[in-house]
């Protein structure tokens, strides 16, 4: 499976008086990541949402290796590391558009839940887009 | 009626590279005011929205005096400006804490809306709440 | 002076759980619009801070029409009101991008000021980039 | 060393159209308990920032367990994990105040630097303050 790459340009909002980017704000590039991937697969993640199916986050890790700073363009590979109808992984590198250079990676865990927060398997209609295959349904 | 009084502590998120707080967080702050003046009037605001009524907002405007910092504990003094049971508009302003300096003041303009976003007249079992009275109640 | 304009898609980060995008978030998407307006007049935001001269906001003011919601694409029209070494105004109208319903209008009114935060007046050869003609300059 | 324990309130903003907190908000609660801590410590840590030494961060991680909702408080326990004067590393339990259910836990893995964002030894004067002592000096 090949990483979906995403650009986006750094907002001033998302920097900080340490005059680079804010470290949450890395987690919010993800999740941008994360909606790009599922749109490259073929579908949006809010028609999942609307048919009951929410990707909760279980954990999320960032390791910062170079600080981004404002107006530099940024390249998100997003990857399904663990693809699953229950708990998939995503995995994420960030780096400098102009430059290469990697400034950040990590992961995201996740749930499929129901629109009550409770757990539930991803329904075999959607395996194809989060590269589920049959063995590795359970 | 008087103003309800909310401190908040400025965070690291909210600066940014200028090495103060960014100008759309004092928005934030608003809402955190809004929310306090609901609870210290004798309801949650969550309450309300549970019971079907939403406080969307309609028009926002914020005049910046003087800068708030980063670790400066900061004063928002909330009024209702204009009851109503359909339009009401919030006022604030806000101060920081040590000095008592005005850092910026501003409203909220808000419409009372069903779960649907369609505008949705609230009921008189919460005009004591919101300052309303018989009088004005259309 | 045409407006410029520039798209973004609305993130999931973005939204609230009244499930359409809070509102302190379209001050956020106005600067978005500032950078980019800059940036096609021939000079990029971070070089004039570099080079000591900072947009500090003075006011700002959304009026919000019509939700934006999670996945919309959404362009920010840019016009700069009053053009000024001084005190410029920017005005922007936001708009859905798929069906051209306009979603919010605002403006943002600002002061050049130095690193020191106090006002500092634009020198001349910024003043094509913010469309400012001699006649204007006091 | 004791659990440096700070209290905050949900705020709408912080919630997204999950009707939960989002996820990358944690991690400025995170934030809000690290400056608590110095506080409690003896110190403020714009005052360390101002004399030269900026906390820049490495890693984050948060494992999240049960959803916080608007309006919640919570409690935020932060810990001193790993005293150093160059790569300390803060641990932090975030709990619902009412209930004391557990809702998160993670860390975050700081570096100190100085305001090149080169990486810089804490002097000996603030090895107190986090909890330094002599012989884990290097």
């Amino acid at each position: 499976m090949q990483p979906i790459e995403t650009r986006l340009r750094v907002r001033y909002a998302e920097t900080d008086q340490m005059g680079i980017v804010y470290y949450a704000n890395y987690f919010i590039w993800m999740e941008v990541g994360r909606v790009e991937f599922c749109r490259l697969s073929g579908i949006r993640y809010r028609d999942v949402e609307a048919d009951g199916f929410l990707l909760a986050v279980a954990e999320s890790n960032c390791r910062y290796l170079a600080p981004a700073r404002y107006d530099d363009e940024v390249v998100i590979a997003t990857t399904l590391g663990d693809p699953s109808p229950r708990m998939p992984r995503f995995d994420y590198v960030i780096r400098d558009a102009a430059t290469g250079r990697k400034l950040a990676e990590g992961f995201t865990k996740h749930i499929w839940c129901g629109p009550d927060l409770r757990p539930r398997k991803l329904p075999e209609k959607y395996w194809v887009n989060f590269g589920i295959e049959r063995a590795k349904s359970n």
